[in-house]
């Protein structure tokens, strides 16, 4: 089998590699190869797979006939401009999440000759806006308060369309906020969710610029790479029209995050958090998702963490090298 | 005023020029100028609103820049390739429906300079996809089973985005299954639901495609022409970021459209359908919707029909010159 990653260089992209490369197969299949591209170059990985690195972008004419002339049976789709830049540059956004993965599907479909490859797209719970119920369920209207939501919604309609024609197999994973993001902050209006937890556990002051009542979804990097997986190898003939699924995650506050930061971290950790209000941030934070009732995704076996304090642990288990963690599950 | 519509040689584009040209205001404001396009010629009306047309393809690259070129205060952009077509031709659909309203809501952008046109969106329930509950609320996900409903939707998401960056003031309108249509039929499957009045009203034969229980959702021409104008003219600031409203209409089966037919044509009216199965159309009629709760547009003054009856009514008003009905309303 042969597997295609498009923004293998992301967070969630390195991470996905990184474990197939170790699984060396994707459900019932060996891996026999990957084909892993980024605008930037992705990490060689060792590990019993060919692996070829492409540095890319989809953006470009041709660039999709290339990375897909190889047949690849496996196609994840995790490429896009985050949401605070995808606001900012209307442009991009719109030529990096909907062309690009246009480009991509097109080339798929003018392959012809019964090639069928399964598309598992990255999307998100910004594909939904306000107002909304407190708990949202798999059949609310798709109604973005972003950019990066509403490119996000597109991809889902024509990932639907073009399964349902028979060019793709497509499912698309509405990711929560993935936290906790390990390394540099990045432009997404989301990061400070990671900060505040990652920061402190790392000895460096965190910036709060929303207020401590902010109730969000979340789930590990772990589980995302879990859900793509999931979504790799699922059986699709249940899914009819209905393409995209919301995943599982945790519906946590602020207050939730900090409190779970303490039992890992003590109060020093907490101590070095500094709220700061961003205006623009907490309007954008405003409009997003607070809890959903995943039930579909769920039913579908896809499973996320149960409280924060896991989500947590899992950035520790995963990230951090040096400290571990006493009998009370302290640094 | 400056009133561009697009598509303005459909049947319902032709009706909107018509009762534009002669009511010579839209809203409070007169009517200075119409600019009428489409891919063949949109006729050109009497009345006092000076009226020009223009032949031409929005998928070309640059007529869009040229007909917004006059910063038109109201868009109509009711172009579109029909349901059948756009599931036969995949390509045709997608730069049609899709492609060539980019163009425009680019052409529109583009200009900058404050220039924010109140653009009306003409989209269809085609955007929701089985399985739904009998009443479709206004909240319910669009999942369309079709790439026409597929290419709506998208654009009903871009409408919304650059609504909510400022680069528009966009409504979409979700018109339901448009009966009776006038003329000859189109390629929409849905053309049966209009043939059954129309044809026997004519003392012509009408094949009927599908099984009589089949249930619908329909508003007039007439209707479809006061939703354009209402959008055109409402007062949006109570849209949020949900810009598309599913329009009131009358639900009705085919059983019911016949007993409507023959209180108006008599016997020898209904004696006209002929049923002649046809598996394709049955398919893809299996996949709408059936009946709304369109309340937010009915809040927000979008007055449908209220029976079938009135359906055909407003036919025998608005297109049969010679028939008159009697004293009980029948030809």
């Amino acid at each position: 089998m042969q597997v295609l990653v498009i923004g293998a260089a992301g967070m969630v992209g390195r991470k996905l590699a990184q474990r197939l490369a170790g699984d060396g197969v994707l459900g019932a299949e060996v891996i026999d190869s990957m084909l892993l591209v980024d605008v930037v170059s992705p990490t060689v990985l060792p590990g019993g797979v060919r692996v070829e690195t492409v540095v890319s972008d989809l953006c470009e004419l041709g660039v999709a006939c290339g990375v897909t002339a190889a047949r690849p049976e496996v196609i994840f789709d995790l490429a896009a401009v985050v949401s605070g830049e995808a606001e900012i540059d209307f442009e991009k956004g719109y030529r990096v999440n909907l062309d690009a993965t246009r480009h991509l599907l097109e080339a798929v479909r003018t392959v012809g000759d019964g090639y069928r490859p399964r598309v598992v797209f990255s999307s998100s719970v910004a594909v939904f806006g306000p107002p909304f119920p407190d708990v949202i369920g798999d059949e609310q209207a798709t109604t973005p308060a972003t950019s990066y939501g509403t490119q996000k919604a597109i991809v889902e309609l024509l990932l639907a369309d073009y399964s349902r024609r028979g060019f793709i197999d497509g499912v698309g994973v509405r990711l929560p906020t993935i936290c906790v993001r390990p390394g540099a902050p990045n432009r997404a209006a989301s990061g400070f969710f990671s900060g505040v937890i990652r920061e402190p556990l790392n000895g460096r002051e965190a910036v709060l610029p929303v207020s401590r009542d902010v109730r969000h979804w979340f789930a590990s990097p772990r589980a995302a790479v879990r859900f793509l997986v999931r979504a790799a190898t699922m059986d699709t003939s249940e899914l009819g029209l209905r393409r995209s699924l919301t995943m599982p995650g945790v519906s946590a506050t602020v207050d939730e995050e900090i409190a779970a930061l303490r039992r890992v971290g003590g109060d020093q950790a907490v101590a070095l958090i500094r709220d700061e209000p961003d205006e623009m941030i907490a309007r954008m934070v405003g409009s997003w998702p607070r809890a959903f009732d995943a039930r579909r995704a769920a039913a579908l076996g896809f499973v996320a963490e149960t409280d924060f304090d896991e989500i947590v642990r899992v950035y520790v288990d995963d990230e951090l090298d040096g400290p571990t963690l006493d009998g009370q599950g302290r640094l």
